[in-house]
């Protein structure tokens, strides 16, 4: 697969000032030549060579600029070319067809990307971040796929995979000398060691919770009876956000409305609109509209209105109900219209429409998310394919430990190990299938 | 204005593998360094440079890739520098944010090319056509816009205003000698170069009907009475320029419906619907509607139904009537159902169910569209602006002809030499203002 050379357009459709083909495998220098003015053998890696493009009947093409990457000095690790050429769809699509005709195959999705990881240029879990950068749409989300991509990710589980592999190794070392009963680890230190890993990985797969919540942005539903102001905070919140977020050419947040960027975390209000219309619904929590939003939502913002009489009992029966119904979401009361009326309770309080008490409220929505982990300095997982393979190495290693705990042999206990080690490399790829490569793979755009 | 340095995303919006954030200006590498893991003082020209471009706090942002070009060397013709990031809004967003911060200015729309035209890298036709390029959709419109980006019109219109300021300072040299009443330009000879200028600048203005239809496609209207096989024809040239289209990722086509591409020329049916839905309304040619469509139409197809007793003298008669009524436009007879009966007419013949003389049609299409200009060898004019240069440059000549044969004194013959000049030194910009500039490249996106 990897022995043919295939190319495709790196930068997005459209029409633009420059597009980038990229071209990748063995013949990608050759192959490029064919149908350039400049032959590029022999000329050195991460250089520019400014030619014209013809095609075959001579007639040109386009100007183009050919950037050349040596073999083990590229993104995919090949011998690598890269055509800049004008941001024209009809010119990409010529010298694309050129280059077919010239020997090179179309790229599959994310092709460029596999070859860099078959290419040892990456691990299976950088390869995913790779995607996962392009997609990232916040400070969070890009902060995660970034660090993924620099390798934080894969040098922790090659960490715990190298302590899992001694371990292993010193238990099957006992079970070749089986017959002589001897006990090369500490029993004790084993089940430390053990222990210890499972920690980690269970805060690992904790923080998926997170992960997935700052990679897809957190849905937040604004809940509370017709008139509490949820529309004046909902507006609010989005002035601020707007003030802070400048308007370069490029950014997509016109496409998804209602959406709110607090300190680098993506929130999402989710089905606003219907909280607007059907306030009074919201009210009877036995309805199934309110019901479904607050099941998509991460965090319920229950307001409580301080002119209205009893409104904060009420509302603290609410949050009564709903923590009891969704143990694991967080539900945030918030007293709205303090400027006007004063009520003395724990929660908190803000004027949607003087806006005072928001920066707290953004503080404490982001704090709420976040929960104990360190953005900065945690390793948080964000895919759910790398989240599920740590839900089964804590598996395995769970039943390591409850084998030393019961004193099974050390076959058994060694086995667990290995099936915990099978899994994390299937994180980093270590352990990899043609299927499961095929799986991640066909999520990528061509091009990348 | 060109002693700042400016950046902008080069590459289409939206998320793709790559994106490219130019910067050009005398600080190009002097701002990137200041945001780059690497100095790029001493770099040299056309290389590459693999790092990362951290945030003001340190945080990653990307592992990029950036392309030196030296002053002189680069599109603008100034220091410029290409930073090839991930196909992420994001990123790109940040990259641009820590530009500005480091002393960069956002790219107005077009000033890119803008500086090379003021640079001298280009005159202002080969930086107009750096849009038309972009924008080209067909074989027809690209091969107009990189011929004039290589400076093919350019080179010819130096030429033609090389012969008049030849003849103007010949006839001004005589007015320096007014009193001895020498001739020194032979008036025959004087005349003959005029009217040669005179006629390459009429045959350039007329391509321009011809230019505008390749740049824009040829609106062709179908028409013809109920079931006489419209839609038929419609797919049957539809159905053939799929199967040669082939379909790469990128191209446009799918979004403007009915479109044609013909040995390279772009040919749009308009208001296809409307011909369909309201077939019965077009026999009556008084009606608003139909009247519209034709006054749309470079090309109207009149089809007759071999078939239908009389049809063929009623179309016929159309045909008069539409040549009458529309003396520019190319009315283009056609029989069809000619598998199921024959009608001898020396008109196009065609079976659009079996697929016959459709070759011929679109032959006929071509060299109706093209006239005698040639395509392949000719200079074609595409750009309104250029036709209204030339037209004024024609009355200029015009008026200096009818001068010479009229004998008036030479001082008006310089004076309306002079004047075609400087309309010529329009289209290429030796004669240009700020606000013309401001016109021209204010049509660009930003980042061209």
């Amino acid at each position: 697969m990897t022995n043919d050379t295939i190319c495709a357009l790196a930068t997005p459709n459209g029409i633009g000032a420059i597009g980038v083909i990229r071209v990748s495998g063995k013949e990608a220098k050759a192959i490029t030549s064919n149908v350039f003015s400049k032959s590029l053998e022999g000329t050195v890696s991460h250089t520019s060579h400014f030619g014209t493009i013809k095609n075959e009947e001579g007639a040109l093409v386009d100007e183009v600029l050919v950037t050349v990457f040596d073999e083990g000095k590229s993104f995919t690790g090949e011998e690598s070319v890269e055509i800049g050429c004008h941001g024209s769809p009809y010119i990409q699509q010529q010298v694309i067809q050129l280059l077919l005709s010239s020997g090179c195959r179309m790229a599959q999705p994310g092709e460029f990307t596999q070859r860099a990881f078959l290419n040892g240029q990456m691990d299976l879990s950088q390869a995913e971040a790779v995607a996962d950068l392009i997609a990232a749409q916040s400070r969070g989300a890009h902060n995660i796929a970034i660090k993924q991509l620099r390798g934080n990710f894969s040098n922790k589980l090659k960490e715990l995979r190298e302590k899992l592999i001694h371990f292993a190794s010193l238990v099957e070392l006992e079970l070749d000398f089986a017959e002589e009963d001897v006990e090369f680890a500490d029993r004790t230190e084993l089940k430390t060691l053990v222990s210890d890993v499972l920690a980690y990985i269970k805060r690992l797969a904790q923080s998926f919770e997170l992960g997935n919540a700052i990679k897809n942005g957190v849905p937040v539903a604004i809940v509370g009876a017709p008139n509490t102001g949820k529309s004046t905070l909902l507006n609010q919140l989005l002035e601020d956000d707007r003030a802070i977020v400048s308007n370069i050419a490029g950014t997509t947040r016109d496409v998804i409305e209602e959406t709110l960027n607090i300190e680098g975390l993506l929130f999402r209000l989710i089905d606003t609109a219907g909280i607007r219309e059907n306030a009074e619904e919201i009210e009877a929590l036995g309805i199934e509209r309110s019901k479904d939003m607050m099941r998509k939502a991460t965090v319920v913002l229950c307001m409580a209105d301080a002119t209205v009489e009893n409104e904060v009992d009420r509302v603290a029966s609410w949050v009564e109900d709903l923590n009891a119904a969704y143990p694991e979401k967080i539900i945030l009361p918030v007293i709205n219209k303090v400027d006007v009326a004063e009520i003395s309770r724990d929660w908190l309080q803000i004027s949607a429409m003087e806006g005072t008490g928001i920066e707290a409220l953004k503080k404490e929505l982001v704090s709420a998310v976040q929960g104990d982990f360190d953005l900065a300095e945690e390793t948080i997982v964000s895919n759910a394919r790398h989240y599920d393979a740590l839900l089964r190495t804590s598996d395995a290693l769970q039943k390591a430990l409850e084998g030393l705990e019961t004193g099974i042999t050390g076959d058994f206990v060694a086995m667990d190990i290995r099936q915990a080690m099978y899994e994390l490399g299937q994180i980093t790829g270590d352990i990899s299938t043609d299927d499961l490569l095929g799986n991640i793979f066909a999520k990528f755009c061509i091009g990348k």
